[in-house]
């Protein structure tokens, strides 16, 4: 049993961890922290957990993190690096939901997340956590920054075009659509149910931070250089997210080459769902779930090609994720306590 | 492995079925009836099931039903009644998830559901699918009739109340409300996202079907007459299902007492969950699981009590019930392939 | 022109009030305060106004709320109470759409509001402002007490049967619904989109503030000794109320006679709309309007009647009902401004 | 005041004419035709017109159209073309909300709608109702083609561009977003309320009817080939549209410029509201209203402009600018009627 410390649990990365983990064969959750709710079983909290989450939220000086082989942290940006060092120099593994340990650029980091990374040092080791892309580093890895929600669908979506050089990397368009658990569990107007139901808006065209995380890692399947154009929306339903991406092709190519470059790439994935040529995925079909789902299409048979993803963003594109890597870095079968079948309807 | 055959695979009851099963451990999915789409694989129609689901609907007269342990109904009323008796013969077990074998008593059945019941000899050997509330007769049952949905909740809140002897049973109200799946999957304008959402009304307030089967239950449990005043309203969700019960007391009673009645009956219950006096629980937190969580209020101390009960209806009021059933009739743990986690958010 | 002012307009009703007042013929709003957005642009906070409203919030102490006709208070309980004094004898008329005006009973309301009545001289001339049961005082009245969003729904509905004495007023059931709105413009977790959404619970079924103001008013209609019991609920949408009320009858009535006692009790009313005998009212057949629309049935034929109301919980709910006082208080037809049709879908 | 019928009432933008004409000044409905519905009330049908609409519904044969003023088509394609000969030969006034007058080149209509064009001899007097861009032609048509709810976000979202030159006109995309009242009040599984909810899709992906529309219209602003890149995405809400259009510079211009073209070009517009620039408009802002909003962004001060356009697709996008297109007819102020103020929340 691998003995899992979370800090951070009341968000909703936390408590989809604790769904996940509750049903995994081989987690032993030891401990969960927060300062607001310190004492408060978890259960209480989130009474769907009642019956299966024994534990209490208990303070972070109390909780023995050191004695964990993996803590997971599910907080804001900037916790995971405070505490990173001190875990692993006690042989614990970290996995941090946040950004902290994501990005290779600490100009970037610093620009974008406005507060200056503390723990520089420690991000040379630090490995990107998005198993189809950077399998073999995780299996070694001690400090995994699992991937942003977003940048997960973009870079599994342009990939396969990307590597085998077909699209112009140049000139690519992310018009991206999330679920309002993505803006996570604060108290703020904006996020309020009688403010996003029955409502649909773009934010943060001018530029979000998960941009930078994306062109970071595209850069790194291509030689040309990656200009990346993203537009996060926020669409009225709890969870899903939806990327309809753009490229432009730059050479003739037919449907099933294309096709067959996403087929082959993804082939031994199970997690990640290459439907046929022309289908139009909705995000439902991977509701609580870590697939991702990926459709073609090539509007009028022209220059662009159109990529459709989908993903339940609190799983694949966060919790589920983090689960798949530590499935990784503890060698066990990688879909361990992941094979929950989609929700539908 | 139990081999399992379901006819009528394409509505909710059916999808959910479909969903349970792909992960219990002893169950092996052998044939899926459906009429109008013999031939299309599961997983085209529900791609949720990608990868889950192997097999392909095939037409009623194609499927080997009778090489089947159990079928299970997941059709309209009327369809197993006039299958039941053939698969019986063939030793093979039936649980009709529709209402042909829930009521014993044929007059009413044939007025509320405007139909002849074709199979009458059967009704005295089918037994009525609850295990909290029948489980020594299911062991033995080779015929279910698996219980409605606002039944479900109706019977499991007011029995510790009833068997005690503590309210009166001759005026029990029950305001119910469901979400619009178990409307069923049905090509309906009154059922349209644009004509349910963000909207809340009653129907058949005046009378509906599961108010014989819902008294023809509670009948067994006490002496007195059962009068029970039953109002469905439909709620702007997908899945869900609230009952807000009023009964009268007809004796000084402590609140301590009350929850005592509720904590005693269901002690060993892994599936309803009596939470704390004063909870008011949200349907999300039974949401895509069998658990079906209770609560108990005593306003103002007064002569009324008010229980609270809370379940999905696809599942504790449906296609989970029915595997829990199946569960039962086979000697397998009752919790084997339920063990899901509601999702929350 | 009446010139208006409005008093912590930043909230839904203070924003349901505006859009009432930007196409009321004679309305002329002349000041809106808000402590924290002073000197913001109404329609910088809502877009939904730009074009329609110019003026911009300013601070209590700059806003000249005494040349005003009359002053809306918009604000949380407790403010009004500590304004109305100076506003009344510099002559501007009050109408406040918290609690502090609406009970007679300054003990029930210290109790239930959990603060010290500031302003209790001052209850014996306020107002109750439903002006379907109160219009000749409301004519008259200088300070207005607008209704709680639930209580117009139980009076409305109740009051045909309760003045008829024709039903038992010890054994009122009120099972009531509410969209999200009616919780108000705050952020706090329980009302984001990710917590209520696709979901429904009850709450404050211990008891509610609106049971004791729905007591004074029911009995001031019957010489019997009322006794109500109200159970709120949170519904998934915006707006919209639905309550269904349950009344036993204390003698032999016919349907017809019931349905007549509510259509001529509001047969020239406009805002109040009596369905035929066994509607299901939606709520969305009142949204964004002024409209209540009741209906009534008789399950069984048996002693409960069940009356179905529903109306748009910020509208007749709130601030409809707010300028439908105001309109009879200036002498002007009942519908000026208030002739919305509601919106469908 | 003007005599109006509607053919085909009793779909969503059949009903918004309803409640638009309902309140309008100068409209006196005289007919209302559906062929299934012959004699029933549209108010039985749609209560939220109860006491607003006392009209029936008439079968076509019965209803004297040709005593009308102008008749609005509500109806599927295909209708409008087989009756407006008869009715222009009467003097009467055609608004076909439909697409059989929207497109001036048959053999796309063809193409995409799948039928034949049984009346090509009056496109070429048919007028496309796009009053902010085809203002005098309206003034003086008698046959208006109303345009498609997309389009019209597309076309007013880039004409200021194409027109000033600006961008590369070979190169648009239009990644745009409906709520679900786009698809119709019809009978069909996909847009069931358990179908929709909680969920996102992309559809029509490959090519969508409303691409040749909209190039059709882009194409008389400017001299270059228009390309455009069209992807329908499915919203789980009601009501609204959000339109993400992408386009290229092709010179150096400051955001300013940009602004100002926009600004120029809609500055006596009452409909169009041109936010500041970096707006996030949210569709909530227009609900229940004819205002369409439009914000201009400019990520990372590159190469790109996105305007982002929102609407409420049954008013602007479908009922709403008929009605503007019949007040411009008519010679009645183009705003009469079509004040409604956007519903928030």
């Amino acid at each position: 049993m691998i003995k899992i410390g979370i800090v951070g649990g009341t968000g909703y990365t936390g408590v989809e961890l604790l769904r996940i983990l509750a049903t995994h064969p081989q987690a032993q959750l030891t401990a969960i922290t927060s300062r607001k709710e310190d004492g408060v079983p978890v259960a209480q909290m989130y009474p769907s957990l009642r019956g299966r989450v024994d534990l209490a939220f208990s303070s972070p000086d109390k909780a023995n993190l050191n004695a964990c082989d993996v803590v997971f942290f599910a907080t804001p940006h900037g916790v995971a690096m405070a505490q990173a060092r001190e875990l692993l120099d006690n042989g614990v593994k970290v996995i941090d939901l946040a950004a902290d340990f994501r990005m290779q650029d600490v100009a970037q980091f610093e620009k974008w997340y406005g507060m200056e990374h503390s723990c520089k040092d420690l991000l040379s080791e630090a490995v990107y956590g998005l198993p189809e892309l950077n399998r073999e580093k995780i299996k070694k890895a001690r400090l995994i920054g699992n991937p942003g929600c977003y940048p997960t669908t973009m870079q599994l979506g342009f990939a396969p075009l990307l590597k085998a050089g077909v699209i112009d990397a140049g000139n690519l368009i992310a018009d991206c659509k999330s679920g309002v658990s993505g803006a996570g569990r604060k108290a703020e107007i904006g996020i309020l149910f009688s403010e996003t139901s029955d409502s649909f808006k773009a934010y943060g065209v001018a530029g979000h931070r998960h941009t930078p995380e994306t062109i970071e890692q595209l850069q790194t399947m291509t030689d040309k250089e990656v200009s990346l154009l993203f537009t996060p929306h926020l669409v009225p339903m709890i969870r899903g997210m939806h990327s309809t991406l753009y490229a432009q092709l730059n050479q003739d190519i037919s449907n099933e080459a294309l096709q067959a470059l996403f087929e082959d790439a993804y082939k031994d994935e199970q997690f990640i769902d290459v439907m046929p040529f022309g289908s139009h995925p909705e995000t439902r079909s991977t509701r609580a779930s870590n697939m991702l789902r990926i459709a073609l299409h090539r509007p009028g048979n022209g220059k662009h090609v159109v990529v459709l993803v989908v993903q339940d963003n609190l799983v694949k594109g966060a919790s589920g994720q983090a689960v798949q890597c530590m499935n990784i870095m503890f060698g066990l079968a990688e879909e361990t306590g992941l094979q929950h079948v989609p929700i539908n309807p």
